[in-house]
């Protein structure tokens, strides 16, 4: 961790869903500077050398374990915590799965799927992918938000307006974070980490590492932000757009099934191209590969698009 | 017009809508190349000295005339055409216009807009936008496509699997795109030429901007395609992101809500910074915004990211 920081939360420290009720695990002023050890997505039921039964016999209970909760003094609701990221000490392993009933193409891929990945934990180099390709690395937490005000324990799974897992992948290092507050305090926690991801996550898995994370807090009061937003000081895609692209489309009335055939073709075309099983292919995408909305005014129908790095596999 | 081409198809060679019954302005051979003079999508409603009346009175039977159609000999059913963009002759003006019930935000936008642009014909440097912004340039054709097999006359303004008004930012010089047959020489026609767009084209308009295009001609026999697809020769971000995003987010279980989320939140945030009017900033996030999907898979909330580039305003 090349970040000193102010406050360790090791990753012992970790809840699984959201309870505004958790008890706060550290207090800090806004200023202060957090490193948060995680725990992987599996919450430590997929190792580097599990096999693909560790997928099947997967328990959603333990899934994306969180580190925390943080209290930021001040944050009330209405305000925003402004989040930093400052940066990573990432592990040097990660997986990435499809699992059954999980993913954008959950009907055509029903059977799981693992693969383990080992990588340069300085980040040195690209991460190779057993059926073939290399995939650059930019590491981010998938998981990050706030306690919403709702009572009660709420899923981890989908995102809030307050955070959560948004698996938004450009949330790395450098970045601001804007977060909504419903209660006092925040409650922030983070866990999920990606060693990397397309926008669209659409197996449904990253690269899932475990990693530490370090980042600085700032609060903004009355912001009345709506939904998160971000600030990033450069280029996000710059890590794998040298070659270029290949970009499938899906054409029609609704963005979900233009999402769908967008990434059915590409898989199809990169299986083609490289022999490699549909399902390989298809994990590949997601840690790579990114759904973008080209058009939607031109009534009735939208074009989606998915676009595949070309360096990945060239 | 940087490359000489084996035909030339003058402006006054267009049509309204697609018809697989017009017949064809040329006959080529694949390998063949062509320069294509283009009429901008108003037909020429809209001049470098229109004001907003023109766009109140627009008529929309005149809208994205495009030049052609294009015998490509050889090309059947089944098959696809690679065109390939080899260049444009920009004209040095342009208009964005916010056109009543058309648009992401139509509900929000009642009121007719026009701005008028003017840029350096050689690109040589970003367009400046009157209330503030400066945009960089990046052009290529909105509407680019085949005359699909059905019967009859077919609105010109949805993009279908044959391609037409696609409005895919990246079909830019250098850029191969696959377009699949549906009827004996394919009937290849282009227009609706735009100087610069973000991903969606969100109020319904870029920088529409009259010019030529060059593009060679190549045929793939029983391509067998379900849509589009393109290859890019290098990064297609690169004319904007040097000083990084500002980005928004709309989370939810419908992806075209959280689209308008994403993007009523970022005219928010640009008007609130800039002093700029809302429909001002409306256009201008249309021509250098872009909408991302960041996650697809995490039931039942998805994200939708509007990525705006700083250095436009920075």
């Amino acid at each position: 961790m090349a970040h000193r920081c102010d406050h360790t939360l090791h990753r012992t420290i970790h809840h699984h869903g959201w309870n505004n009720a958790n008890p706060p695990a550290i207090r800090i002023a806004p200023g202060q500077t957090v490193e948060f050890d995680t725990i992987d997505a599996s919450g430590g039921q997929i190792t580097p050398v599990s096999g693909v039964e560790a997928v099947r016999d997967l328990d959603f209970a333990l899934v994306n374990p969180v580190t925390g909760p943080v209290y930021i003094d001040g944050a009330e609701p209405g305000d925003a915590i402004r989040v930093k990221i400052l940066g990573f000490s990432p592990s040097g392993w990660g997986w990435t799965a499809n699992i059954p009933g999980f993913g954008l193409l959950a009907d055509q891929f029903r059977d799981p799927a693992l693969h383990v990945w080992s990588y340069s934990s300085s980040l040195s180099g690209p991460a190779a992918f057993g059926p073939g390709g290399r995939v650059p690395l930019k590491p981010f937490p998938g998981t990050i938000g706030l306690a919403p005000a709702a009572h009660g324990t709420h899923s981890i799974v989908p995102p809030r307006r307050v955070g959560g897992n948004l698996d938004v992948r450009d949330i790395s290092e450098g970045v601001e974070l804007w977060l909504p507050v419903e209660v006092a305090g925040g409650l922030f926690s983070v866990g999920d980490m990606h060693a990397a991801q397309g926008d669209g996550e659409i197996c449904g898995t990253a690269i899932e590492s475990p990693m530490s994370v370090a980042m600085s807090f700032d609060l903004e009061k009355r912001a009345n932000l709506k939904f998160p937003r971000l600030r990033t000081p450069g280029p996000v895609t710059r890590h794998v757009d040298a070659k270029g692209y290949d970009a499938t489309m899906g054409i029609g009335p609704d963005l979900m099934t233009a999402a769908r055939e967008a990434v059915s073709q590409m898989v199809d075309l990169l299986s083609r191209r490289t022999g490699m099983a549909a399902v390989d292919a298809y994990m590949l995408c997601s840690v790579a590969g990114d759904l973008r909305i080209s058009e939607i005014v031109d009534q009735p129908n939208w074009v989606v698009s998915f676009y595949f790095p070309r360096m990945v596999l060239e």
